[in-house]
């Protein structure tokens, strides 16, 4: 796909970006310099088997987050002497985000959400440790300090940037997202993604019943609410960061957890409060196991979507190849960072050519 | 003072610094460039009645750490409304670190080793949490685990810097130098510093003892027990970072805090195996209550001395002359960072003046 615009006077190719309600018109404000801005969060929910393929082993788990930030940051993971990998040698999409940061001249901030290993990366800490199982009902207790502290940082971080593209690294992410929508009394039980090709959609809608049941909630609550019982950190960390850097524009950079990030922000904001965008990969809004725009249309939101048609069926690794299998997906920014380096001139070819070097240096592959 | 050195065939003025202990040759190593590493921790010894000046209220200390590191950074105040002083309005040392960094091309990073209040600044996290008062004798359990994880920070830091500048923000930190000191069987009652004119040396002493007694030292133990028992957790961050940075010069910025890692850190290695200097202010170098040098001397080390011989007594403000009385003294590496500073050529006037315009900015006098 390809989509041409001119901005300033100057023809632009958008060649490998998809737009979806207003996604080009927002595009045009992607210029200058900004801002990527990945939030790291734990759950224990993650430790529910089956439920995430992030991490070689339940043990690893959780040091997803900061070898990801470690990758990302520095093209190397410091932490463990292991790579941020699946277990059959899939990548994090981690390299996709690295791949756009190297080609292109964002500003990089790194925040800890819930974490419960620090990465060996400067970052920003809004929250105090990981997210508690969902099936507890009390998920994130702390929710409004880590808004309210995210919101400074989130100030902070704007008074430095024209524009942020945040991104997140939170294994059983998804999980999360279908619970807050479901607190808040969506019916979205087949709309959320997960990193597997076989999406474990029932054990996730039962670890959220649980959650909901122990948390007393059968109705609709509000977002906060939602966050508190059966969501994650990085839910509250990034709304406070959207709303510290109110007045510029933002890219929510994910798929279903950036789109349940939108639903909640939503519902806590009147329409045109801030300047938002969803941006994500391909494979997420292809997913048939999923529905992005399921999830928007249900919560009758109206947010411009950005898609990056980024591709590895040409790719020479099988760990590689596996994205176009539904494997992956999506996660750290991948996503919006490389719509949004795409949207500053570089080629798309050039991101996965770039993810695909990262890839073959990081596992000692020629 | 002034003293003259050629370097590299020239003659290079050091104007306002004092060399010990071949201070001198070690700062022909201070060329290139070098990071500034701020340690933040917060120990509850700070609650002890009396024993700091740092923060303007008991309730405000645990924020001294994170403050410095916001003024230093962004020469700002953000996460209190408030400002990082004394109660009587005579400002951080933090103000000289913040004039040093912006006259110079130093990189800077910051290490939380155990905060009670996270910073608006990106830093890297050691620790897990403030230590505990030493009274109870168990004032930093998991030492052991923050030297560990400072030393990959120290390693990554060390990598993209040709020496390092490490100072500390640590509330009540003078009483657990006295504490490890102590607990390491030196007789050294009178040689640490305070940040107040008159030094409430029997206090911290019989904290000292209370937390000794508790822990059931008697004797002499080693440098980590030490730590873990009647010790605070920026000096294990210190010990890691230094052990991290093998192989690159490193200044230990402050005065008897930073002596007493020295001392810490010579116990735990072999001579010569870390390039070592200690760099402090005038203020503390004269200091008639305690001894940089009497401590140095007990523990047989001989550690490079370099002394950056700041004055504000020509300054218009009553806080800044302060300093001149034997108030605040030291901290937030001022000293050191000063030092390096002067050692690439910076006068030391300009930093004097432009630490008092710093100042007047954070009071907003003209």
């Amino acid at each position: 796909m390809s989509v041409y615009r001119r901005i300033g006077g100057n023809l632009i190719a958008y060649d490998g970006l998809s737009f979806y309600n207003g996604g080009e018109e927002f595009a045009g404000k992607i210029k200058g310099r900004g801002s990527f801005v990945l939030v790291m969060a734990y759950t224990d929910t993650a430790l529910i088997p089956g439920i995430t393929a992030a991490g070689a082993s339940p043990e690893l788990t959780p040091y997803t987050p900061p070898l990801d930030a470690e990758l990302v940051h520095t093209g190397r993971i410091i932490t463990l002497d292991n790579i941020a990998m699946t277990s059959d040698a899939i990548p994090t999409p981690g390299i996709i985000t690295r791949a756009a940061i190297m080609l292109s001249d964002f500003r990089e901030f790194y925040v800890d959400a819930g974490n419960r290993i620090a990465p060996v990366v400067p970052h920003f800490r809004v929250g105090n440790g990981p997210g508690a199982d969902i099936r507890t009902g009390k998920a994130v207790p702390c929710a409004k300090d880590i808004i309210e502290n995210a919101r400074k940082v989130g100030r902070e971080i704007a008074s430095q940037s024209e524009y942020l593209v945040i991104g997140e690294t939170t294994p059983a992410g998804t999980t999360t997202a279908l619970g807050v929508l479901m607190a808040m009394g969506m019916d979205v039980n087949n709309y959320t993604s997960s990193s597997m090709p076989d999406n474990p959609l029932s054990l996730k809608a039962s670890a959220v019943k649980e959650g909901l049941k122990n948390a007393g909630i059968n109705g609709t609550c509000d977002p906060l609410k939602a966050i508190e019982c059966v969501g994650d950190p990085m839910m509250a960390a990034t709304i406070g960061l959207v709303q510290g850097a109110k007045g510029v524009p933002v890219i929510l950079a994910g798929g279903t957890q950036m789109a349940a990030v939108a639903v909640l922000l939503s519902k806590m904001c009147y329409p045109g409060e801030y300047d938002l965008a969803l941006a994500t990969t391909r494979w997420v809004a292809e997913d048939g196991s999923a529905s992005l725009f399921g999830i928007l249309k249900g919560a009758s939101i109206n947010i411009p979507v950005i898609v990056a048609n980024l591709s590895f069926a040409r790719s020479k690794y099988k760990g590689l190849q596996a994205y176009e299998k539904g494997y992956v997906k999506e996660g750290v920014g991948a996503g919006g960072i490389a719509a949004a380096a795409i949207l500053k001139g570089v080629k798309k070819e050039k991101i996965e050519e770039t993810a695909e070097l990262i890839y073959s240096k990081l596992m000692g592959q020629p």
